[in-house]
This record gives structure tokens, sequence and C-alpha cells, in this order.
């Protein structure tokens, strides 16, 4: 009789439920959950303005996910509780909110429930890049080994980076806060009522290795007083991807309809989870997930030092391989801002006239153009270089504009930019020993923008394979569920052995346009170069420009009452 | 009793008439005439497609500017015809267009009327960057004297280059032309019957200078047998401004209302006209016209050398003085781009719910931002850089951009961007020796929007005075009509008396706010880097993607049928 497994997938902007056949791959019933607060990046709910690069989330909105997507899929597929043998949970990372012993988030509690600190700091968060910068530097001077497993050059999107501004802009919470905690594991901690931690978030968002585990003790007293005892908010006890963290507890199974004790997988990061749900099993396939950002990751049978890389870690993704992952920070949150804030009218209209949406309407008219035809370039920079740059005060540039430029012509210079952005992260793979010889594509856009893949595969000149589910997390994180549950249970022993059982390798492919491919080479060279000019210290006007905003803005608030 | 005269403004999109009190300078009527044709870039009425950077017009639009405006402001003021003394003119240029021996067009022939090259060829038609490159070149191998007053640079939008490209493309139209006439001068000739050609418009587009005339036969001889005899299908004998050029025709007062013989002072360029007109009759008082492009003039005592600028010619503005012109090739044209090209939606929509016009809504938002606040950057090079840099294939840049930029900071980015432009320009006239110790600034802008006033004095650290009058170049054009008038007449007998008499010198002055100025010299000098860096060779890649996309549009045409 066939048994089942539940993923659940927490997104930047919503959550989901797949409930996924383990005998055949099947994917049964899906639900999606919008989180009711979104990302409050510019005020709190009470109208308190936050300050430039914030980016929180309200942790409510993650029980509201369980509530109302596990319900929903029950319910769809019509599959009893008790055929549900696991449940798996994968999540934005590093996401990590304060909490309490009992894991109650801070922010529930009156006391702190009006100080902005109390909620959870989203990966986007990129107001401790003067942190990040600090810690760099010290690991630099004391020639910290870890260091060089995560490129040489820590983000502001990290752990510590985000403790260090909480432990210094809110000292009351950080006495109270007993863990600051990923919202991968806390969520796992809501589900069985155990407190674990992923030897994944840990390993690439705290600098965390199997072998010497964090950083030492006297690396944070080095950091100052403040940051003397961080890991001590760290969880102790790191646990391996796809260990069974406990059962759903009585009152979660009452509020879900699962069956009490069902087992739930070590909490996983979103995108690294996709790598078994794309049917990868082993080295030389990078999968390049294209959401609102970008994740890119390939295994390895050895540990290389891969400059600019957001992490190495060994067993970080699958067990028995260096997982190595890099990032682009902003690839479909460009493309929206693009529409929000530059698209006229008159597109608008016409496309609506059409029937069409924006996305449609543009990509019809940018398809029609050739490579180099709108003599524009874009470097890929809106929300920071996460990879091989690690610098979140770059920003974006946009250069060959005439009188005659038109908006589907920007539309795809951005989208060729952040293609420029790729081939820079896979040639750097290449150039430091880590083979790429596969590129296999996830995530929305994937899927729905043909005209992007082409561009993608005529500027990397490669082949780009379509993974063959579009939910590949939830996918993923259900094929983690089943390896918590065990073979014996009607799950799998090990992740690999879901992988290549289940894992979705999709039929869709496109092939470079050996036309296409000569002229994007030409275009590739001179993003490259304005890439090392800009981003290399050739020019530092970016950060600048970044510092000098941030002087106006601050005196800007200063003067308000 | 009062003496009145016409003044006749030819500009890129519409023509107007100003009738002018010559007693009190009172401004008595005044009409506009959009072009019917307006600016054919794109492509011809009959539907054939223009090739990249050309831009073209329809010489029957500028005698649909007499017939309709003239009458128009007889009626509205009631000037009988008899007290009308003087009809001055100014226009765009180089726009020049190819004429039969009695005048007529080209285009007016059925034998020629659907060849693009038998048209006007507009200030802005750059499509003969080539030539103008090939020029600059062969000047500076021969070591050619006359290329120091053009700021060592040929402009693609002088009157040699769209000669030399009519020539090699449309030889048939060569060969039957008999002068490649400026429309300025054209349009004097079909007021007077008499060819005439202006100094300020030989001096400043075609070389022509009073020592040496223009540049010798043998150098166009060394530009190829297609250019050997180019310099005979310009205008012989120059003459000065102000000069009458003769009186109206008896078909042109059927037409217009004016009375036959009535004095026509020599034709002028829109800019140089404004210089009497904004009450300037000596050096040190830099005029900047801001219209659809900027337009800067100033006055020296001293020939001088100053790289860059699109002219010295002596008398070529005032009798009596050097004048000197710089120019950046999109200012007002960048706004309107941004506006077509770039607004979204929903400022529209928000601009039209509070009955504001798109300019008034945006500078609302704009007028908010401290300077460096938005972090934004550009180079406003979206028509190229006519100077200092002299070079058409430039192209427009955009640096800052974040997720949360808006698209006010873009609008007040752009504005910014130009008046760093003309920062560059005045101190580069300082460093050359021509002295700046007023701002001058005229042209719609300058009266319509307050915000881009500010900024400039701002960025400039100079008080800017605003000129009193919104049709400065037809009321020059009127003063110097009064001067071919002459005093006997009613005018005036010399135009630095025209301007000392009736020049506007406006009341209204914009301060610069030292807590701006300090920013916005850091500001200036980033921009100054970066204008450096981009034009001056430290990276070419605009000028790489600007010929990739001139190439890729070929392939294009050549692909259709």
């Amino acid at each position: 009789m066939a048994k089942y497994s539940i993923g659940l997938d927490f997104g930047t902007l919503s959550g989901r439920a797949l409930l996924l056949n383990l005998e055949t791959g099947e994917e049964l019933a899906s639900a999606v959950c919008d989180y009711p607060h979104g990302v409050m990046d510019r005020e709190m709910p009470w109208g308190e303005k936050l300050p430039p690069d914030w980016a929180l989330q309200h942790p409510e909105d993650y029980l509201e996910v369980l509530y109302r997507t596990i319900p929903a899929v029950l319910k769809e597929s019509g599959v009893p509780p008790e055929d549900i043998v696991g449940v798996g949970t994968d999540f934005t990372a590093c996401t990590a909110l304060p909490v309490r012993k009992d894991g109650v988030p801070l922010c529930f509690l009156p006391e702190f429930a009006q100080n902005p600190h109390a909620y959870v700091k989203l990966w986007k968060h990129h107001a401790a890049q003067d942190k990040a910068d600090r810690i760099t530097a010290l690991a630099r001077l004391r020639g910290e080994a870890w260091l060089q497993d995560y490129g040489g050059r820590v983000s502001s999107e990290w752990m510590f980076p985000k403790l260090w501004q909480l432990a210094e802009e809110a000292p009351e919470l950080y006495g109270a806060m007993y863990r600051f905690v990923e919202a991968a594991d806390w969520i796992v901690w809501q589900l069985t009522g155990n407190e674990t931690c992923s030897a994944c978030s840990a390993g690439y968002k705290a600098f965390w290795n199997q072998c010497s585990g964090y950083p030492a003790p006297d690396f944070f007293k080095a950091l100052g007083p403040k940051m003397e005892h961080a890991a001590e908010k760290l969880g102790k006890v790191i646990s391996p991807l796809g260990e069974r963290a406990g059962g759903v507890t009585a009152e979660m199974a009452h509020r879900t309809g699962l069956r009490e004790g069902t087992a739930v997988s070590v909490g996983n990061v979103d995108a690294h989870v996709c790598v078994p749900a794309a049917g990868i099993s082993g080295p030389g396939k990078l999968l390049a997930i294209l959401g609102t950002s970008t994740c890119h990751m390939v295994l390895g049978t050895e540990g290389k030092r891969v400059p600019g890389v957001c992490g190495m870690v060994k067993d970080g993704i699958l067990p028995g391989y260096f997982g190595f992952e890099a990032g682009q920070s902003c690839v479909g949150d460009l493309f929206s801002w693009f529409l929000n804030a530059c698209l006229p009218a008159s597109c608008r209209e016409e496309a609506f006239a059409r029937g069409k949406s924006l996305h449609e309407y543009l990509r019809e008219k940018a398809q029609k153009l050739k490579p180099g035809e709108s003599g524009l370039l874009a470097l890929d920079w809106w929300n920071g270089n996460r990879s091989i740059l690690t610098d979140g005060d770059l920003t974006g540039l946009l250069l060959g504009m005439t009188l005659q430029t038109r908006p589907e012509e920007l539309y795809r210079a951005l989208i060729e930019a952040t293609a420029y952005g790729t081939r820079i992260l896979v040639e750097n793979y290449r150039e430091h020993g880590v083979p790429v010889e596969e590129f296999v594509a996830a995530g929305g856009i994937s899927r729905k923008d043909p005209m992007t893949m082409q561009i993608y595969a005529d500027v990397l000149n490669m082949p780009v394979l379509i993974v063959g589910t579009h939910q590949g997390s939830a996918f993923g994180s259900a094929l983690f569920g089943a390896v918590a549950a065990g073979r014996e249970n009607g799950g799998f022993s090990h992740i690999l052995e879901a992988a290549e059982r289940l894992g979705k390798r999709g039929n869709t492919v496109y092939d470079p346009i050996p036309e296409h491919t000569a002229v994007y080479d030409r275009l590739y060279g001179e993003y490259k170069q304005l890439h090392d000019y800009f981003g290399r210290g050739g020019s530092n006007v970016m950060k600048r420009l970044k510092a000098l905003s941030r002087e106006q803005k601050q005196k800007e608030q200063n003067f308000q009452p």
C-alpha cells in the first residue's frame, strides 16, 4: 500500500505544502498560503518606520502556513493521515529570530512586541553590512581558516552579522533571548517540540563545520564584549540532513490534521533541498534556482577553496559530498522592480488591451531583439552582489541608453545581466577546480519564461535543462521527510536513494544558438570588465554613493520630531 | 510713433512669431505653429523605415509657420503692416537641406520626393558620425589650424559630415543640388528672394572664419573624390549678423500680410540670438538656454582655444567679441524620454487623480529628496556628448539603483546629471581663460521648473539668473530685425544698442544653498570621474556597444525583403 510524505517550503512571500506519493513520485496535492504580513521593509504594522536595508517577517505567518496548507493538502488528496509517514521542511536562510528557552519568539511577548529587533530578520535584511565587514576584516587579520570556506568574505545576510546587530542595538532583547534560531529550525521545533539545529544552515550561514564546530571563543572575544558569548546563542547539537528531528506533537496534530508522532526531518534550506528533487545525486551538475534571487549549487568530491562562493560545506547538501553554494541576490526581484518602478503606462495599457500579462507582453517584444541590438548593458546588483564579490553595498548599473531606448530593451538588458552574472559564477567554479558539466534550472522563472532560459543557454553556451517539477523545494522536503520516516515505514533509507528513485529530471532543454553565443561572448567580455572595475576596486563609486545616501537618510530621520 | 519688429524662431518641434514694440520692449503678440511632420526619425511619411540616428524634417513645415504665425500676430496686435519695420529669423543649426539654384528644395521635386536624403537633415541627425570622425582624423593629421577653434573635434551634427553623407549615399542628389543650405539661410531666401549666408551658422557649423574662409580646397581633396568640391555647395558671400538680407517679396507679402520690402535681417541660430535678448552685451556672463538640449554661450575679448567647445567664432554672436559656444545635446529630451519610456502607470494615475502634470507631480516628490539621498548618479549622454567630449557615440549611464529606487529618484538623478554636465562646461571655460562670472538661464525649463534651477544653482555654486522673457529666441530675432531696419526707420543702428535698450534681464534669481553645495561638490567629483573614465578612453565600452548595436540592426535590415 502506497505511503506519502508532505514537504513544507517557506519562501520569501509565502509558504507551500506538497503531498507526495512515495511509490510513484506523483504530486497529489499542494496548497499555498501568502504571509499575511509579507516582508516588512518600510515600516512595522504599528506604523514605525524602518531604517534602510531592513527586512523583517512575522513568525505568526509561518504558523499560519502550517494551519492552512497541511489541512488543505490532506483534504484535497483524500490521503488518510496514517499513510503520511513523514514531513520535511525547508526555509529561506539565513532567516533568524530571537526565542525563549521554550521556543516562543520574543515578538510574541507583550514586553517586546513593539521592538522591531524582536521579529524575524529575513535573509535579505542587509542592515548589518558594517558588522559583516568587521567580521571579515578580523577573520582575515587572524588568518581564520574557516573564512576560506565562505569565499573569503562574510555576507551581511548571514547569522553572526545579524546577531551582532541585535546585540548592539537591542541589548535587552539579546540578554532575554535563549537562542537566535534559524526559522528553518524554529518551524521544526514548533512541529515536534524538540530543538534541533540543521547541519545545512549551521554550515552555510554560521561558519559551523564538522571538524571544528563554530569559530573559536577567542575569535568572538576579539570582536568585542558584545559578541564574546555569541556562539552560546546558537544551537549546540548539529543534526545531519534527513535525520528524524522528532514526531509531530499532539497539539500540532490537532491543528494540522496530521497523526501525532509522524516523523519530521531536520530543517533544511529552500535552495539546497532542491538538489535531490532535481534528481541530482553526484558532482558536475549545477542546479540554479531562479526565483526572486538565484542560488547555484553543485556537489564536489574534493574540498576546494572557491573565492566568493557563499559556502562550501561537507555533507551540507547531500551526504558524502562537498556542497558548494553561490548566489545572485536579485533576479526575479529585479524584473519585478522594473515592472513596478519603470514600466510606462502605455505598455500596461497595451498589455491589458491584448489580454497579456506584463511579462508576456514584454517578452513578446523583447524576444524579437537580437543580442546586442539595444546597445544596453547592465550590472545586476540592485540588491548588492552575493557571489563572487560578496558585497551588499554594490548597486545596479545601466549603460548604453539613448533617446530611442525602449522599455522592452531595458527589460531584456536586465535579464541578460542576470545571465552574465550566472556565467561569472560558473566560470569561477571551473577556474577553481569544481567541474560544471551540466546546467539544470529550477524555480518559477525556469518554467514560465522560455525567453530568459534561451538567453541563459546562449550566454552560458551550455544546454539548460529544466527540472520536472515546479515545486522543487517542497518536493525535496518531502523526500527528506520520507528519509526521516525510514524505509521500514514506507520511506527511504538514504536521500541519495530517494533522489535517484523519485528525483524529477525534466524533458525540457534549451540548446544554445551559435549565432547568439558569438555575440554574447563579446557582451559577456564587456560585462566582466565593468564587473571587475566597479566590483573589485577599480572605482568604488557605488560604495561611496551608498554611504552618502545612508548619511543623508540619517539626517532626515534626525530631523523628524 | 512706435515702430515694431517681428522675430521668427524655428525650433525642433515648432515655429513661433513674436511681435515686439521697439519703443517699450513690450511683447505685443505671439503665435506658435507645430510642424505638421514633426521630427521624422523612425520612418518617412510614405512608410519607409529610417536607419538608426537619422532625424529629418520637411521644409514645407517651415513655410507653414510663416503663413500661419505672421498673420496671427498681425491680427492679434492690430499693428498695421507699415509699422513693422523689420523681420528677424533664427533656426536650429546645423539644420540643412539640398536646394536648386532657385532655392526650391529637392524634396519638392517629384523625381526626388521619395528620397529621404532630399529632406532637411535636422541638427540632431547623427548618422554621419563616421564622417565626422574621419574629418577630425584628417584635420589632426594635417594640423589644420581651424580645428582648434572647434574644440579639436568635429561633431556629426555639423555641416560637412552631413554633406558628405549625402554625397556618398545619394550622389544623384548631390549632383543635382546647387546648395546644401542652412535652413536659417533658406528661410531668409524664401522671405526675400535673396540667397545669403549667415556668419553665425557658417562660422559655428561650417568651419568658416573671417580671415581664411572655409578650409582650403586641398583639405577637401584629401577627404576623397566625393568631397573634393564640397565647399562649392555652400554659400560664397558671408553676411555679418544684423545686416539687411533684403526686403519681403511681393508674394511673401501677399501670403503673410507683411508690407512688401519690409527689411529682413540675415539668418541666425536660435541659441545665439538669445544673447542680446537676455541683455548681455559683453564678456563674463554665460547664457544657458535649457530646452530639448542646452546651449551655453559666452563672449570673450580674446581668442582662446577651449577644448571641446562647439565653436569659437569672431563676431559670431555679437560684433566685436569672440563668441564661444558649448552644448549639452540632451536635456529636456532626456526628461521627456524618462516620462515616456520609464514612468510607471501608478505615477501617471496618481498625477492625474491630483490634477497635476507629470512634471509637476514628479517635482513635488523629487524636491523633498536631499542631495545624495537616492544614491543615484547618471551620465547625461542619451544623445551623445556634444561638449566637451564631442562624441555622438557616447550613451547614457545610470548607477546606484537598488530595489528601493523610486521613479522620482531616477527623475531627479537625470536632472542632476545635466547640472553636473553644465558644471563641466563652466569649469572648462574657466580653465582655458574664458571668464564665467554670472550664470544666466533661458528656455522653457528655466521658467517652468524652479526645482531644476535650484539644483543648477546648488551644483554650480553660483546664483542662477532667469531671463525676463520666455521667448528669448524670437525676442532676439526681433532685435536683429530692428537692426536690419536701421535707426532711420525706427530700428537700431547696432545690436549692442538694441541689447542694452531692450534686452530682458529678469528679476528671478536662484541662490545656492550652502548645505546642498557641499554635498553636490562630492557628487560632482564622482560624476567627473565617471565622465573621464567613460568619455576619455578609460573604458570605451559605450562606443563598442553602439558599434555592435549598429552591426546587429544592419543585419536585421538585410534580412528584410
